[in-house]
């Protein structure tokens, strides 16, 4: 009995681990945004201006929260299966979190110089580091869900739902393969063009859930009935 | 069994997460107070004189650290009746958050410059910022308190006395009109008098706490006894 | 039954939050220690030179991460005996880590102007600026022992060893006392001086230990045998 | 039963405030990639050589992410055996957790200044930092199971396997001899050739595994299948 308690301890610490890497990481582009710091002529005018220089820094934090908010609540709904660990997990989920604690730099770095036409700038690179990242991550959580859900692994208690396990595939496929694509419109394209791709990713999540229905949504669990987190 | 086990630590991990982020966001001013770095003529005159610099930044962390500090008191207690979640559930605590990440900046800001007559400046564009954050904050706070006292949600196990719902729905809703009121009252007399509005806040409070008394104290719960967290 | 679990969890919370401010706390001084960036003549010798800079924040490191351990360890014991809170806990909790989440800046700011004479200043303004934070630490730690302790406030399961409760007072006053002695002694003699008072603290404590000799020693609980964490 | 449960929890808190440091400590170097900033002739090209200039902050991520994650993975390991703690694990704990705390600047350090030969640097002061930093980690993770494996001290429950024992103290004593080796080569023959000595301590675990295969495999539990993470 006292085995079974340190391994789901060991478990729940590997998840808290994530967590906090997670809190980090959403909260560090906060970081970025400086109080503004003038000395002379300092006025409302003035610091409207200072504010302004800023929007590219909020646009960034804003993205970034939701983005790593999103992700948290898929590593949340995911590991909410899982009920053991083996160094495989551990090493996968190590791999994911790299990607997550470096997304803060390339949503700045992204939000900075690469926007749409209204933006300052519309650049290649920022934009093309800024999806390697997120693709990496999307990549990642693909191999973290295929790897828990198989029931070989014995990571879980029983087989989950096969709709859940090919529904949360999909959808970590489609973020990645939307980002890509965003990336493939600012090369054809343009940048400014582009950076509105993503938006496409919520609305073919919808035309798939609709052509891949659940066969009996009665047996659907509780915890899965939130469909928006995509 | 497994199952409600793994449930409950879900909700604990969602808790936990949201802790990570109060604390990081607690302590992120104290980032910006940086060691005074003078290489001519150190002196305690010298360091006096970069301390006295630094007043506004010591203030913006007394400020900061107050006011989450207050924010997670009622966090805590708020949750202290939740058993269950959903998916709103998990995005307004996420929204909240996004307006916690945020309050170190808005703070200091306004706490460098927006002060009372004594301080160096009375500036308008700080307060507004600083105001819609803590607006923000205080109504996504009222909509997280309205969906979890809701029985119908299923997020508690058995209906809030009345009493205590009502009070906290007040409450949420008067910090965030006191704020509101101090922005009005920078613009229509000045920031120097209207950095002194929320001091109204526990007054109007005190008032609204003895109009609308407990019908049965006795009943009241153990761990609402805590009546100065506003 | 389902609310003792509720409550249990509410007060773990209350103390992984504070664990999650400490870690903060103990890792940021780091962030001060800034890799050195040199442009021109990068050699081994010129790194040796930046190194050498950055002795103050190597030593504010060491002294900010020993202190905050202790500090740590101290609310680790004490927190130990607690079974219950109420807000007044929460309220004497968050003011000791405002203390603590303070620490980095005071230790840093004293740990580069104020050592011993081999160092290159020794001011008085850093001090005394030291000496007033962990002062303040050291009060409301004794306030917050003194509060769990007694059994009135039915914080702790049945009341403490007298013993016990007398010894950790003693402590918590010797070492604001021991602080406030190296502020007078700085004043009185000079700086460099007075940064070895601090020595005396841990010497006073052994004597003190002996003089009130437990009445039975094995009646001492287990996990009281850590005599040495002061 | 309760001050069972309160010992366990007291443990856990130990577990949860070291993971803390270890999530602060993996995400703090990202810190050091400051989004670049260029206000003049800003262009795809000109933000190319800005990321070029920040590839060793971007080697160092990578290190730093790695060793830390590597440590963490050991740290989690090696508390599974632990079902007590007394002020001794406290301290040798803490100590552990402030080279870990340490290890984003002397990486930083190091991958700034002491590359292969194709990077821009290659000194001995930042390679000589960095192997003191993991060397002292490594010493201390060889006392920290000295100490945890050893049933006198009470800190598991029973004893651990032997051949456990024996291989985790090997690879505890080969990680450091392999830095310290790294650090010899270095002022030998020079730091170009020396970088690449760490890439030893896999293969030498492996023949050591080899040499000392373990008596009874089917014995060993289940969570130490995982022999990758030297």
């Amino acid at each position: 009995m006292h085995n079974e308690l340190r391994k789901e301890f060991q478990l729940e610490r590997l998840i808290l681990f994530s967590d906090a890497i997670f809190a980090i990481a959403i909260t560090l582009l906060v970081l970025e945004i400086k109080i503004p710091e003038i000395h002379d002529h300092v006025s409302d005018k003035a610091l409207l201006k200072e504010l302004r220089h800023l929007v590219p820094k909020f646009v960034g934090y804003i993205i970034s929260f939701t983005l790593i908010g999103i992700y948290w609540t898929i590593h949340h709904r995911i590991f909410g299966y899982v009920i053991n660990f083996d160094s495989k997990l551990l090493r996968l989920n190590l791999f994911f979190l790299f990607f997550i604690a470096l997304m803060p730099f390339s949503t700045g770095f992204y939000s900075e110089y690469a926007g749409p036409e209204l933006m300052l700038y519309q650049l290649k690179v920022p934009m093309t580091f800024y999806v390697l990242n997120y693709c990496g991550a999307g990549l990642i959580n693909y191999l973290l869900w295929s790897y828990i859900s198989n029931p070989a692994n014995k990571i879980i208690e029983r087989p989950i739902e096969p709709y859940i396990v090919f529904m949360t595939k999909l959808r970590s496929a489609v973020v990645p393969l939307g980002f890509f694509l965003m990336l493939v419109a600012a090369y054809v394209v343009n940048v400014g063009v582009a950076v509105y791709v993503p938006l496409l990713i919520p609305i073919t999540m919808k035309i798939l859930r609709k052509k891949f229905a659940p066969p009996k949504p009665s047996l659907v669990p509780l915890h899965t009935k939130s469909k928006q987190a995509e």
